[in-house]
């Protein structure tokens, strides 16, 4: 029996009054869920542990099987693997918003007009060196980029240039201890963030964007600062041979610093407007390589960040239709989860549980009928934190190591 | 408020086909189970923890309270001090098979045919001094027997002889670590086995059994070193006086490195054929004279590992028909569960955890009318892990120290 892993990222939801008091997912209709609830095993999950709010990095890492107390060491390797940049030991790698920024620093919007693309403005930073230390740039969506440092003495022990709202100064990087290295990172940071400014100012794009009455792309926010950390491949772990389907940068990074292959797919964009046809048809034809297969759908995430429940339901039943591909496939172990809820009340991250299934060969059928927050609940799974997922999936398989004699 | 605490063996399976997608514990008739589930608090038990496959030994250690990622240091000691061995501080333990190799040492039957008694066979060996390390050998059923290793600078970190499959060459036994000690216990073992190879080939009755084309018992397939672990006794950490009804050696060895009395019973056998009666109204005596009266049913795991869910589901029945003798008791609080699932499809340990119920005065009755997997699954207890077990009891008994004040 071989895996297919789902996470909708997000999923989860609270009670919504429009929603006649059901969440997006309870409100959609979702015949092929439904039938994966039926036949399978149903449960709630709390990713890290009942009411840690997890951000999408330690969730994922954590529904792999690491422990991120011990795994995590920031965002921005992911972020940068995601785009296809090359890390070594000792490097350090942000993300960073192309943003707009008035001439005292203020911020006016973090995503400079949502530009269709940051790779014009910032290919002239690309290769900048400070103190010895050399910067890498590369553009991700929109006005999303990744920065890597590569030198000596470096820390990822520094905080965010960006404040997370607008109309407010950014911030200078700070060291977050007391090491040389933490001070060091720090001061070369804000030196390359203030060439970059000046660089940025200059470029002619902005002076015609300027003209236009378009925002300025003039400032680089940067945050999640994260070092490279060897871990044991998810190969090395499970004897699964492994593949990831996803849109995002982010989590194709993380699966890349897993050891998964990463299977581009054309229309996978992480957006409402995805492939998911074309998402869950390379799952099922992945089947035929891979022994485990992590398909990532980012825009209920998206959706509920937004605050939009309408989008939400509809993108859900968006999903079910497109999940029909590889929802009856013999031999085959589906899981349906999401790493965290974002509810559209709170457009934001919560840390509401989210609802999981496991559908396939052997499991003990239980007697729930509707894929939903409040359901699963009463699912034989009952409730499990996101370090259980993977242990839960190799005794399906058979595939557990005997502890004791 | 006295306790009967039956654990029967890999009682935990999963669906099968054949039993209308039941397992045999679902499909079996068990009215005086369900009479304790429907009087009883109930739910899923996770011996060591969600998707953990547990060994019989570990999953009993921590059924009674005992961390085994403190106190688990392999299980020969308790296949020893089951068979009524003698260890000392310092003693290595080892069970092993009297099995039936070719003159290249390649392993034709790891039974022996299933002998009657490896007693006569094995008698010259024990006793036998290789430098300076004693060897005690006991017979234990049929083919099965226990070794003793005592000297000193011994260590139980040594691999297994035994390879577990037939058509494989025996394996030298290795040190599992960088120490003197498990490198000269590793050269002393080999050393015994090759000796015991030679007298075993010489004994009469092989050459009467090879003259009747029958398996000769001519070599020791040790396995599971253990070392002896003195721990807290069940009583001393429980204040319970305690006993053991069990057949197979390895319940009874538990007990005993626990600090239990052990009522041995005529026809407790730990085969198909036990007789449960007898233990069960053993077991009601023995109330008279304890507090906590375990004990333990074999079989159950016998048939999962032989995949014979027929079997299985009819023994399950003979079990519910013997245990009406304890389960109409006043003043016991009466605990039936499982040390870990043997899914018959399997034909092997899983981690799929296992149902509980505790019946007696002061439980919440909950709306569980059936003792099954799934039904046990919406019980009052929800999932728990080993280590809540004893907690759980000595709660219901009023016997639990205040934390904090």
């Amino acid at each position: 029996m071989k895996v297919i892993f789902v996470v909708c990222d997000g999923l989860g939801d609270r009670p919504i009054k429009q929603l006649k008091n059901l969440t997006p997912l309870e409100a959609a209709k979702t015949p092929n869920l439904d039938k994966l609830a039926k036949n399978g095993i149903n449960g709630l999950l709390h990713t890290i542990d009942h009411g840690i709010r997890p951000g999408s990095d330690v969730s994922h890492l954590s529904l792999f099987g690491y422990d991120t107390k011990i795994h995590y060491k920031g965002r921005g390797m992911y972020e940068a693997l995601g785009l296809g940049m090359k890390m070594n030991k000792g490097d350090i790698a942000f993300r960073c918003n192309l943003a707009t920024v008035k001439s005292d620093l203020t911020i006016l919007d973090r995503r400079a007009g949502r530009i269709e693309s940051c790779e014009p403005f910032i290919k002239e930073l690309n290769g900048a060196l400070i103190n010895g230390v050399r910067f890498a740039v590369k553009a991700g969506v929109m006005h999303r980029a990744a920065i890597v440092m590569s030198g000596y003495n470096l820390s990822y022990k520094v905080s965010d240039a960006d404040p997370h709202e607008v109309n407010t100064k950014v911030k200078k990087v700070m060291p977050l201890d007391n090491s040389k290295e933490a001070q060091f990172t720090a001061d070369v940071l804000n030196r390359f963030i203030e060439f970059a400014h000046i660089k940025l100012k200059q470029n002619p794009l902005n002076k015609e964007r300027s003209k236009k009455k378009l925002s300025e792309a003039n400032y680089l926010l940067l945050r999640g600062a994260g070092y490279v950390e060897e871990v044991q491949s998810f190969f090395d772990k499970y004897k699964l041979s492994a593949c990831c389907i996803a849109g995002a940068p982010l989590y194709k990074g993380i699966a890349k610093a897993l050891g998964m292959d990463i299977i581009d797919i054309k229309g996978a964009t992480g957006t409402l407007q995805t492939d998911l046809e074309a998402k869950f048809t390379a799952a099922k034809t992945a089947l035929k390589r891979y022994d485990f297969v992590f398909v990532h759908i980012k825009a209920t995430d998206s959706c509920g960040e937004d605050g939009n429940f309408t989008e939400k339901k509809k993108f859900i039943e968006k999903i079910d239709k497109a999940i029909k591909t590889i929802s009856n496939l013999d031999d085959a172990l589906i899981v349906v989860t999401a790493d965290h809820s974002s509810p559209c009340a709170l457009k934001a991250h919560s840390a509401d549980p989210v609802p999981i299934v496991m559908s396939g060969e052997g499991v003990r059928v239980d007697g729930v009928i509707k894929f939903g927050e409040r359901a699963c609940a009463n699912g034989g799974l009952s409730h499990i934190v996101g370090l259980n997922v993977m242990p839960e999936i190799m005794n399906l398989l058979g595939k557990t190591q005997l502890y004791g004699d």
